[in-house]
This record gives structure tokens, C-alpha cells and sequence, in this order.
């Protein structure tokens, strides 16, 4: 392809709204145009790594037996309506009505779509397992669209989609779909963290999403430094800060030289902080308690202070049975902030959020603020493990303007439930090792999770099994964003100079640029262009009537991995310079052997994105 | 790939408004899925063709140097309130609000996006000409979707544009789209008719349309019998019924024997019907005269009857001079329509339609039906060829209930234009061989015209020229749909028992099918399709556990275009049964030769269909 009928617009300006490198670059580079705010044109250069990325994706795909079909992007509203989420899903969610006055939707996921086709040709266990994908446009109306193709509103997404008969199989497929995705990232030359990702909203448990770090990411990943743990913020465990969990007695004997606990008048002290600054002690020497309300959960509570009364139901007839509304008291060391997610996994609950205060009064006979685990008794209490090695702890009286002294856990409370519940910090024990902990911001690139029955029952899926006995399929759901996906390709290989594309996703392997085009130059260029055209290399031939350092400039701003220069002099010697972008010194070589070793080298580079392991 | 994998959900029924053949035959293959009214899903064996079809386009667009660019389906508003046809699209246009209340566009075209991007990066004669496609959804919110996909809401269309420096830029670049356009249809199997199409209400003149014949198309296609001469109804042309048209000496020398003109009573006569039984007449002996009027006329009509007092305008700076109104009579044979389409384009007028009977009053001091060209002097007058044979005709006598007769061309009445006016019919002359035309019912797979300067005038488009002028680029625009593509492909090659795939766009080009999955049977299957994968042809394997008949109907009705049998008794004799789709007859062949046989025919059948012309 020769520069001058490409359509490369590099641009040497920066939009004032780019303030991320791929976004700047994705511009200057002439890869993408904005058309509106969050929308965004790929122009020739940007489309052909944006297909080389879906490529991969595609293969990855098949080789794993996903089968590719094709709804459309504008979905009927009633599908909609059917899941739930025409209602939950806010104003996110692009609604269209037409001339006939029919609701429809720009989809931004596709579970209702692909779910009403397999609803319709369902009918045998036969047929199950079954993955399929597509690869396609989705409209999300973000109220901030920034950072490019970052976080746009029209993005193009990879969204499989699977049924399984049971959870084994779900399993199967799911641990599949994470060696596939961590083959299409590597291939794609994009270093990605897989973190256990909380994935309660999406109405399922098993969850991995695939990020990669960056400054501007929405999510605070936690790592360790010793082991490859790494999770969500929303969802990361450590260990306790001791060496063990004590027993209750244990706890009791470790307290043996405690004072008995001892009321203390704190007027009008509510916080921690107030109660720091009151008491001039340190937040670690308090037991922070809170009280949430929890929604469906479906732990038992048969024998659970204060729920004697609570009954279970069923939300739908093939849901399990829950208890539609329970409260909790959470206590915690004073230094840190109860994990709600973690909180709502432990009781198995929908969710938790605090209670109000009214409820926070009739349950603890206090306002909001003396609520402690001396005494508790109209609820279960949950501790973190941190409440258990304290013996010696200040604490809410469940009395106004009254607080506890030498509270220790064992001899004046114990919990219901022990459970790692606290948010974790930087610093914090890894869960797995022991090792430190340490975070980074991080942008979400795919996500894979079970996604339960969710869809399933909410749509009438079924299947008769083996014996003839009519079944719900259980479901997964993967997407990929290959918009985010390639910008990110660019966010982790580029330079001041511009972009360094890996050769995979690469818009082309190498770039010729002929000092000027013209005579002797020319040939050798047109020469070496058709030379690697044979063997399959992608070539960009420079045939611009610029300066060299226009052409140099331009071929590292396109990130192009390999550059070849061809001028009278080295000519006149029998010899080229090639030069690897992600390199800082050129060589010469002979003009005949050009060919051959770019083939040789943009070989080898494939062959090492796309191994397998 | 093996069919129990391939999620091909077969159906014997057909849905109930599935009346054409794809559509039948696309649902019973499980090709495709209904979604909503008008939406359609394509399953797994649909998509493979659909892709196929994707990449011929994509092929033969790279080959003529069109780029392929993504912008998004969703449109800013902004854009189409630009061009002006946020106003004129009508109610096929679906429009979406945002959360934000701005306007959005689901994209039907992308005239619009197209040239706002070459509006932004266009600067200098150097960067023209330029051609640039997509391969993306569109919507358009048909009031009666049917038909399958072949009249679906939403469809995805190959949409290319091109801008130019001078005409014969441009038509460069659209000869190489219609020579482009014709090695697609030929390389999906079909048989496409190119038109001459109207475009005058794409704002340009040169238009072809690709036409398939279908006994449910859109359009009337009219034929020459002898030679290749086909064009849309709208515009086809004819020659006259007689060797040559007259000149006025000569028809008024043919009138020698004609009774002077002579006024007749014909009370409350007037349509040519009610005049034929009033005067117990063929309509042939009546000249029909209608009154039109006319918008943004550019022809000169400074000599013109009646037009003295018309004065020219520009509807914008850039625009050539126009008669924003200006009234016409045409007259005609009594036995044949004005086509206004041909009228439109003798005058080089936007668009004519009937004056309102006000106009007609004020114009022929007679009501509605009284016209006629003797004595007309308030407009001017123009005459289809038939009218130059007439020498005794009846005709309106501009007075309320009198009509002459004996009128006669070149003796009562002379004409301001002699034109080709008359709308076409079957059995009329061919105006380039005068050999005999018929009609046929086509729909349009694919549209190339030429734009001219709508978008780029009406969005501002401009580059400099050689000498730093500013100048406008002047643009084509090219447009094939797929999902009628390949439902015409079906249409074309199909038969009772189901569809009869050209290998090009065929899903798999091999269906292997053991009579029972198991055994010695099996091993050959599988060694066949190692094979046959080997060798680059795609074959399905029909692994399922169904009786012979339910395998080989669903080999018909998916319309793979080799099927090989591999059964106990042939296997003994060390053969299996291999039969064409397209043919009546199986033949046995050694089961080592095989793979060899089948890779063979299919790609001499893919070279064939790919052959350069």
C-alpha cells in the first residue's frame, strides 16, 4: 500500500481532551476521528489493527467450539422486559421507539437476545452444552464519555454466552473461556491481571475479569507481592494481622489481665474520629459496630438471635428460598471499613447497605452511634477477624453518649459469625501467602462469569434431561471490549515519539521509506515492496513527496514495528537501513537480503505473540 | 466442524409469512431467526455464508483502492440537520434522544459521517480522488418489513463514497464500482441485471442499479429482446412507433388529406375513456395534454411561451442558476402516460408533478380536461415523439366542454420540445436496437451513482486546487446490501427439496454423512474430514444419531454443495457414495480418492466463480 492512497492523517496537535496516551495518540496518528462526543470514526490505519484484534478474537473463539452468530443491534424492548432489566438498568440504557410506537433497544449486552433464541430451539440435553458469540456494535449512553475509545458510547464488543446442563459443565466452559482470553490478550502483546471480580450484581457467583493497569482505570486491584493473588477492591480477602484465629476460650484467657469492661460517659462523641480525639487513643484500640439490612439472603437464620420470627419465601417458583429482609450488626477493629460486597458473599444476601436510622434506634435502644457487641442481643453479630484478637477494646454501649472500656471479645461478647469482612488495604496480609499487599488502578478489558439462572428463569429456558423431566439451563456470559482492548495495546507499547505497535495487531509490519521516490530510490522501494507483498508481509510504502523527517516523524507516530530506509547513498553501497521501532539503533544490510530478514524477523515476532500455552 | 456442534436447528415447518423462497428456506435451514418484526438474528450456518459474501465485498472494494473505514452506527443529528435530510428523510429514519436530550441517528446511509470526516481532513487536490467504504449496520424503519431479510429493518449494507476534483474523476472511479459490482454478483453465483437508473432524487445524474430478477421486486425492469439495453421504468427510453420523426414541414405535408380543425361538443367529457366512448374512438387518435408544474427548472427558458416574466435564482451561492416555478404542458398519444421521471429530466428540472386546477383554469381558461396544444400560448409546449405522427387527432379545445378534432402536428400546432416522455410498456420498441421490450420484476441488490456536489455544498466541503483556489470536490456514493445479496443467491439456486449453495458462499463446501456414526464408519468419516481439513475445504460432519433420511434431507435443505455417504456396505468394497447437490446422479469413488476428488471440484468450482472478467 503506498502512503499517499492510504488516508493517514497524522495530526502533530493533540486534542485538548485527550489527556491519556492512547487517546492522544490514537488521534495524531490518524487511527480514529471523533464525530461526536463519545463517538468515535476509525479511519483506514485504525480499522486494520481494530480487525487484526477481532481476528484473534475470532480464532480464539472457535478454537474453544463458540459458534458465532449474529442478532441484531437494535433489539426489541420486550425481550427486555422479560429479563427485568428494562426496568433496572437505568439511563444507560439507549431506548428507541419507532414510527409504530414499539420499544426497542440499542443493545449494550446482549443476554435477553441470545437467551430468546435458545429459548425458542431448546428442547433436548442433547443440545447442551452451547457457547456462542458475537462480535458486534453496542451503544452504552455513558454521561461522561472520555479518554477516547476508552470509555466511549458506541464501542464494538465480544459477548459470548453459554447453557449448561449442570454446574460442572458451567465450570468447564467458564475455566475455558479464561485460558481463551488469556491467549488473545498475550496475543495481542497486552500484559493483563486476572482478578476474582465480585460479580453479585450480575446474579452469579464465579467471576474473573481480565485488567490491565492504568492511571486512569476504574477499579483499585489488589496485589501481592510475593504470589500472583490479585482482585478486586470490591472483593479482596487477606489474612488476619496475627498469626491465628483464637478460640473463644483462647480469647478469654487472653484476656485474663483486662479490667472489667467499664461504662464511660462520651457526650455527643458518635464517630471514631470524635471518639479518637475524646479519648486521645488511637483507632485501633476501638470496636467499630455497624448495622446493615440485608436483602434475600439465603443463609439459615433458624437459630439466630433476633430472627425468630423471620420466614423464608420463595422470589419465584424455581428460586431458593430466602428471607426477604434481615438485619446484621458488623463489628470491626476502628482502623478499618467493613467490605459490603464481602459482607453480603458471607451471608449470602443480594445485598447489604446500612440501616436506617430509625431501624438503627429500635434495634440497639441507641441513636446511631452506640452501637457495640456488649450486650447485643435483638440481632446476629458478625465480626471481622480482626474483632477477635481484640481484649481490650472501646466500644458503643448501646446507651446515648455512653461507651464501653476493656471490652475483649471471648469473655464480654462473642460473634454469630467470624468472617474476613474488612476492605483491604495496601500493606494488608495476602490471603493466600502472607506476603504484602499492594494496589493498583486498573481498567477492565473482559470479564468472564457464571451467571446462575438469572436469565434463564427470568425468560422460561428449559430443556427435558435424560429422563424426560423438564430442566433449567444455568448460564455464562464473556465479554471482551475490543475498542478498550486495542487502545490499551497502545497505552502499554508506545513512546514520546509516537505508537509501537507489536507486530500482531500491527496496522503494518514495516514501513519503506525511500529518501525521495524517485530514480534509482524508487525502484528498489517498489522492489522491496513487492518482494515482501509475496511473502505475505503487510508493507506501507512512504511515497510522499515530504522532507525525511516528516517520513521518520510519521513512521514512528504510526508505530509501524519495522522501518526500512532507502537513499542514493547506502543504495549506491548496495545496502538499506532497517530499524526496529521498539529499538534505538538502525543497521544497514544488503539491499537484497532486505526482504528476507524483515520476513524473518516480523515472523518470529508473530510466531512469539501467538504461542500457545 | 461436526453438526452435533453447529447448533443448525432444522425445521420442517414454514412460518407462516414466509411466501418467498429464501425466506423459507432460510428459516427452515436454520440459516436465521425472527427476533421481532423485521429483526432478524443469523445462527451460526446463516452467518458462515453471510461473512462469505462480507468478504468478497471487502475484496473486490480493497482491489480498486476504496479504504475501508468504521464510523459508528449511531449518528449525531447535527450531521443530517447539515445535509438537510433531517428534514426530508421522513419517517423511515429513526431518531433517538439521548439522556442528554441531544439528537442521534440510527444510520440508514453515511453520506453524512462519510463527509464529515473528509470535510475535516481534506485540504489540497493531492489528497482527491478518494474512495472510502463501510461494511456496517443500517436501520431503516420500514412500515412492512417482510419477505425475510430481504426487506428487513435492520440490514447491514457495504456503503462506499468518493470524492473528486472533476467529473471525469469521478467517473473513473464509478466505471471501476460497476466493474467492481459485477465480479461480486458473478463471484456470489448470481445473475444481476444492470440498469440505468433514475437518481434524480439522489441529487446526481449517472445512476446504475443491480437488479435480480424476483417475482416480489420493487421495480419494473424493461428488456430488450434482442440486445443487452435494461433500465428501471422510471427512465427507460423507447423509439418512436414510426421510422423517423417528422420535421414540422413534413407533418404538415402528411396533413394534406387532414379536414381543417373543427370544433366538437363534448359535454362533461373529460378523460380520455369517457372521450373514447363518447365518440366511439380508439384512444390512439387523441392527443392528451396535462399541465405540470415544475421545480428548479435549469434549463433556459428565456424564449419560452409565457415564461417572459420568470426570473432566475441560486438556492445557494454554489448552485447553478434555477426557475425556483415554471408551468408546462405536455401532450401525448391518447393510449400512453408521461413517464414525469423522463419529462423531469428533459427539463432539467428537480421535480414536476400535476398543476392544481386553479393552475389549470389560469393557465388554459378551462377547467381540468379541456387542454389541448392548438392555440396554447400561456406555456410552453412539450411533445412526446408520438405526437409528431399525429395528423387527425382529437384534443382539447382550452374551452369547457369543446374538444377539436382533425388536429394535426406541424399544420395547428407546433411544439417548444419534441421529447421521449412516454412511461415504457412491453411490446414498445428498444431505443437502441428497435428491437421488441418486455418487462420483469427485479429488487436491487446494489446502487452506484453519481452524487455530484449535495453533501459537499450542502456540509461545506473544500480543498485547494492546483493554482490555490478553493474549490468543491465533487462525489459518488455505492451501495450493495448484503442480507438481500444473499437471500437472492437462494432465490437463484434452489430447488424443492431446499437450498443449492454456489461453493463460494456456501457454509461448508462438504457434508459428510456416515449412515451410522460408529465403528469403521466413523474412522472413515473422520479420517475424511482430517483430510478434507487438511486441504483447506470446509466439510460438516453429520455425527448425529439420526436415521439416514433425516440426514440426507437436511444435507438438501442446507444446500451443501458436495455430499459424501459413507455407509458399512460401500466401506467393504472400499468406496463411498459422493453426489452433487446440483445433480441428480451419485457416483461411487474409492474411499482413498475421496478428499482428492471433492478438494478438486470445489476449487474448480471457487476459480470458476472467481474468474477474472
Amino acid at each position: 500500500m503506498k502512503y499517499t492512497s492510504a488516508f493517514i492523517p497524522t495530526l502533530r496537535e493533540v486534542p485538548a481532551d485527550a489527556v491519556i496516551a492512547s487517546h492522544r495518540l490514537m488521534f495524531r496518528a490518524g487511527l480514529i476521528r471523533k464525530l461526536a462526543n463519545g463517538l468515535f470514526a476509525y479511519l483506514p490505519l485504525g480499522l486494520r489493527s481494530f480487525r487484526k484484534v477481532e481476528q484473534i478474537i475470532r480464532e480464539e473463539m472457535d478454537k474453544i467450539g463458540a459458534l458465532e452468530i449474529k442478532p441484531t443491534v437494535i433489539v426489541p424492548g420486550e425481550l427486555w422486559k422479560q429479563s427485568g432489566r428494562w426496568d433496572t438498568m437505568g439511563e444507560s440504557l439507549l431506548r428507541v421507539k419507532n414510527r409504530m410506537e414499539n420499544d426497542f433497544v440499542v443493545s449494550p449486552t446482549a443476554e435477553e437476545a441470545f437467551t430468546s433464541i435458545v429459548r425458542d430451539e431448546l428442547s433436548s440435553y442433547r443440545q447442551l452444552p452451547l457457547s456462542m458469540y458475537q462480535i458486534n456494535t453496542k451503544f452504552r449512553d455513558e454521561i461522561r464519555p472520555r479518554y477516547g475509545v476508552m470509555r466511549g458510547r458506541e464501542f464494538v464488543m465480544k459477548d459470548a454466552y453459554s447453557w449448561h446442563a449442570d454446574e460442572n459443565s458451567l465450570d468447564e466452559t467458564y475455566k475455558a473461556m479464561g485460558r481463551a482470553y488469556r491467549r488473545i490478550f498475550k496475543r495481542c502483546g497486552l500484559s493483563v491481571i486476572p482478578v476474582k471480580a465480585d460479580s453479585g450484581a450480575m446474579g452469579g457467583s464465579g467471576s474473573e475479569e481480565f485488567m490491565v493497569e492504568s492511571e486512569i482505570g476504574d477499579n483499585t486491584l489488589i496485589l501481592c507481592k510475593n504470589c500472583d493473588y490479585a482482585a478486586n477492591v470490591e472483593k479482596a480477602g487477606c489474612a488476619p494481622d496475627f498469626a491465628q484465629i483464637p478460640s473463644v476460650e483462647a480469647a478469654k484467657t487472653a484476656a485474663v489481665n483486662t479490667p472489667p469492661v467499664e461504662k464511660i460517659d462520651t457526650p455527643n462523641v458518635k464517630t471514631i474520629d470524635e471518639l479518637c480525639a475524646f479519648l486521645g487513643a488511637q483507632p485501633q484500640t476501638f470496636i467499630k459496630t455497624l448495622i446493615y439490612r440485608a436483602v434475600n439472603v439465603e443463609l439459615d437464620l433458624s437459630g439466630a438471635p433476633g430472627c425468630a420470627k423471620l420466614e423464608r419465601k420463595k422470589p419465584s417458583p424455581d428460586a431458593p428460598q430466602v428471607y426477604p429482609e434481615a438485619f446484621f450488626a458488623a463489628a470491626i477493629r476502628g482502623d478499618l471499613d467493613v467490605n459490603e460486597v464481602k459482607l453480603a458473599a458471607a451471608l449470602k444476601a443480594a445485598e447489604v447497605s446500612l440501616a436506617s436510622d430509625s431501624d438503627v434506634a429500635r434495634l440497639t435502644n441507641a441513636p446511631v452511634g452506640f452501637a457495640g457487641p456488649v450486650g447485643l442481643a435483638a440481632l446476629p453479630l458478625v465480626i471481622d477477624h480482626t474483632v477477635t484478637a481484640m481484649n481490650n477494646a472501646v466500644t458503643g454501649a448501646l446507651e446515648k453518649d455512653i461507651h464501653y472500656r476493656h471490652a475483649a471479645y471471648g469473655r464480654d461478647f462473642e460473634a454469630w459469625m467470624t468472617s474476613d469482612i474488612r476492605t483491604v488495604k495496601a500493606g494488608d496480609n495476602c490471603p493466600l501467602c502472607g506476603g504484602g499487599l499492594y494496589t493498583k488502578m486498573g481498567n477492565e478489558l473482559g470479564h468472564i462469569f457464571k451467571l446462575g439462572y438469572k436469565y434463564t428463569r427470568s425468560m422460561n429456558v428449559s430443556y427435558l434431561d435424560e429422563n424426560g423431566k423438564n430442566q433449567i439451563p444455568t448460564m455464562g456470559c464473556y465479554g471482551i471490549g475490543l475498542d478498550r482492548t486495542l487502545a490499551s495495546v497502545i497505552e502499554e507499547h508506545h513512546d514520546d515519539a509516537g505508537i509501537i505497535w507489536p507486530a500482531s495487531v500491527a496496522p503494518y509490519h514495516v514501513i519503506i521509506i525511500p529518501i525521495k521516490y524517485d530514480g534509482e530510490v524508487k525502484a528498489a522501494a517498489d522492489k522491496l515492496a513487492a518482494e515482501l507483498a509475496r511473502a505475505g508481509i503487510e508493507a506501507l510504502l512512504d511515497d510522499r513527496n515530504e522532507r525525511p523527517g516528516v517520513k521518520f516523524n510519521d513512521a514512528d507516530l504510526t508505530g509501524i514495528p519495522w522501518r526500512v530506509v532507502i537513499g542514493d547513498k547506502g543504495l549506491a553501497q548496495g545496502q538499506v537501513e532497517i530499524k526496529r521501532r521498539s529499538e534505538k539503533e538502525s543497521r544497514m544490510t544488503e539491499t537484497g537480503k532486505a526482504a528476507g530478514e524483515l520476513t524473518e524477523n516480523v515472523l518470529k515476532e508473530l510466531a512469539e505473540l501467538n504461542l500457545k500455552h
